[in-house]
């Protein structure tokens, strides 16, 4: 059983704003808005887009939005016109579809999972980032843009502030089409999928997080979840699932943070199935391994994939997955604020910049995420490295003491623990 | 024209100590002598290796030779008794034949090309490190060590120095077996390979070398020649061809610098083809480029592989790369010497970080020697990630002041330039 599957990597290497390789149908050109807009917090001159991310107002978002309500709208006047399809065959693309949806009825729970997989990570997002900004005591930087195709992304990063060296909150939707060769290795994992068309239409949306703190005491967290979907040649939704996981990466071992993190998992876990928790921590064990050392990357967490309808049914795994990624704050905070003050010499210093070098190896020679996603043409590599840490430090044959917490720390990742 | 072909992935991979997966035939159980040694010289009570390295005195290096001398021995005594061969059908092994050789002739200029590039490519360590040390004013750790299968390695490495954070000066002869899908991959380059059989014998020699100094002011520089070969059942060579190159990787640019690299680089192949240094340069820029950021890793160098009888014949070609590598000291040193004590602030020291941060995505990510090493089971992943920089930085959308020195770098390494 392959722990990662295409979708996590296509969804990884198409997030955010490059012009990727399978853009849509286009029925009508339109200008592309593609633009970044960047601000600075420390800087109170600035135009300040989190205030409107967080309270958006409808004038400025329009220019935006014009693509997705008037490309559908004029076709819908063309339509009602000619009483013929303009120039294409099928319907319209999920993108156009959830554009109206959107702009019609909002979203609400009746509305199609792509639209409340969305929300949902986007007021999660909200949440996780004022809860981090209120540890630090500082600003995110937001990135956010829209992609012509549809959806887009926002990228926010606190880089060297008073608690984390570096962190990552980002929320990426993409639609797109999948060429041929993609949609034969989907089938492996899902049937319904048509391996006779030559492309089909997709949507992948996610929220990945990744805090690098100062304080070696402190441990390494990173979160991921997502949401894929693929539409017929009408629009209509065929092949789903959700993918995520969540693992904590400590530089020295405190067993009750480990407990707490674990526990804290599990229950949102157990809530939903009793074999979700060994299932999926067993698959995370397994997954963030850098195997040339023999050891694992931290102490785990849990890792999962392809949950579709011969899992569960979608509402389920919906419901699954918000309870996961809701348990994150009171998963890390507790033991970030137990952490960040604590005292620490300069060697453990340069430990935690030893571990922070392995963290780089696991992203850049084991994840298939990040190597699919450099390696795919026009990517957005500043969001796809976002994860590496700010510093990171490579010494030859560094061995630990004997009977030393660091030794400890290696002795458990070359052999995971059941922490619950 | 692939730039990196499976030999040079092999060496990397199976270079030093590790039990890799292709043993050689062996007749006769040995016991392993794959022990390593260490020494810091900063420690006068401690023993001192390099001593002897460049001293050796046969009485300690008996134990550790004793398989080579004693198993083709043995052999020859076992043959001369029976006038059979014991059980095996061939010939003795090339590691065997070169034991004996070794022992009997020492090394001359009509022995094997194998025990040739072995003399010099040690010869040319010493020379490097000894003139290294001079530079920096301390002295590398050295660790030697013998395969059981034949051949060893010695990996020099100074961290933390005066003048260099990290320096390697490695040399690696390995003595082993390609299976069947190694030989096909090979064959695609050197016809003389027979695909019909198992397995063949090889036989792999290298010096590798990655500097990295403190001060910003001074290059990175990186440099590898390699000898390999193949050998038929009887023990008789086959297919051998060369392999290498040496590149510099600056944060900040100094024209006279890459000017006086590539001249002394130009000057070596000139000697040899005057079609060598723009083909070889070429071929150079071309592999170290970081092509998820669409720039090279540095302003370049040559880089060769492959070259064997149907480029010139092996006398000539050893010749060049005895050039090459003999044009390496008097390429860097003028620069380093020029560089070392220059003064620099805390924002150019940070650059150089994130210049590291560069080297670090290119060797990890891009660098099919290394990737394969990695994922290559029981190598030795200290000497491979030797190369990595003590330190590294990665900042999220860090982009330098227009009009800048580190701008000018960036536009570089966007666009090669020629310099001599």
């Amino acid at each position: 059983m392959p722990p990662l599957r295409p979708s996590s990597h296509l969804l990884r290497a198409l997030e955010l704003q490059q012009p990727h390789r399978y853009a849509p149908r286009r029925l009508l050109t339109t200008r592309s808005f593609a633009t970044t807009r960047r601000c600075n917090f420390d800087d109170p001159r600035k135009y300040d887009p989190l205030k409107e991310w967080r309270n958006p107002k409808p004038k400025k978002w329009a220019s935006r939005l014009r693509m997705y309500f008037f490309v559908p709208l004029t076709l819908a006047i063309m339509y009602s016109i000619t009483g013929e399809k303009p120039t294409q065959l099928e319907g319209p693309t999920i993108a156009e579809k959830d554009a109206l949806l959107k702009r019609e009825n909002g979203v609400t729970t009746s509305s199609p999972m792509r639209l409340r997989m969305e929300a949902f990570i986007k007021s999660q997002q909200k949440e996780i980032v004022a809860a981090l900004e209120e540890v630090d005591g500082s600003k995110f930087t937001i990135d956010s843009w829209d992609r012509p195709e549809g959806g887009g992304g926002i990228t926010c990063v606190l880089q060297d502030g008073n608690v984390f060296e570096k962190a990552g909150v980002n929320t990426s939707v993409v639609y797109g089409r999948l060429p041929r060769a993609a949609i034969a290795k989907m089938r492996v994992n899902h049937k319904a999928l048509d391996p006779s068309v030559e492309s089909i239409e997709f949507f992948a949306a996610g929220l990945s997080l990744v805090l690098h703190p100062k304080n070696p005491m402190a441990p390494t967290v990173h979160l991921n979840y997502r949401y894929f979907e693929t539409a017929d040649e009408f629009g209509n939704s065929s092949a789903w699932w959700y993918g995520g996981g969540c693992d904590l990466t400590p530089c020295y071992l405190f067993d009750e943070d480990a407990i707490h993190f674990h526990n804290s998992i599990k229950n949102a876990c157990d809530k939903h199935d009793k074999a979700y928790y060994p299932r999926f921590k067993k698959w995370c064990d397994e997954y963030f391994s850098n195997k040339h050392r023999g050891e694992s990357r931290g102490i785990g967490g849990i890792f999962f994939d392809d949950l579709d309808e011969t899992e569960k049914d979608q509402e389920q795994l919906f419901s699954f997955v918000q309870d996961c990624l809701g348990a994150f704050l009171p998963s890390y905070l507790p033991i970030i604020n137990r952490r960040k003050d604590m005292l620490f010499t300069e060697e453990q210093k340069q430990w935690q910049q030893l571990r922070r070098g392995r963290y780089v190896e696991f992203n850049l020679v084991h994840d298939r995420g990040t190597s699919f996603g450099l390696n795919t043409p026009g990517a957005r590599v500043e969001s796809i490295l976002m994860s590496l840490p700010l510093t990171a430090r490579w010494q030859y044959m560094h061995t630990p003491e004997v009977g030393s917490r660091e030794e400890r720390l290696l002795e458990v990742l070359k052999k995971p623990r059941e922490w619950v």
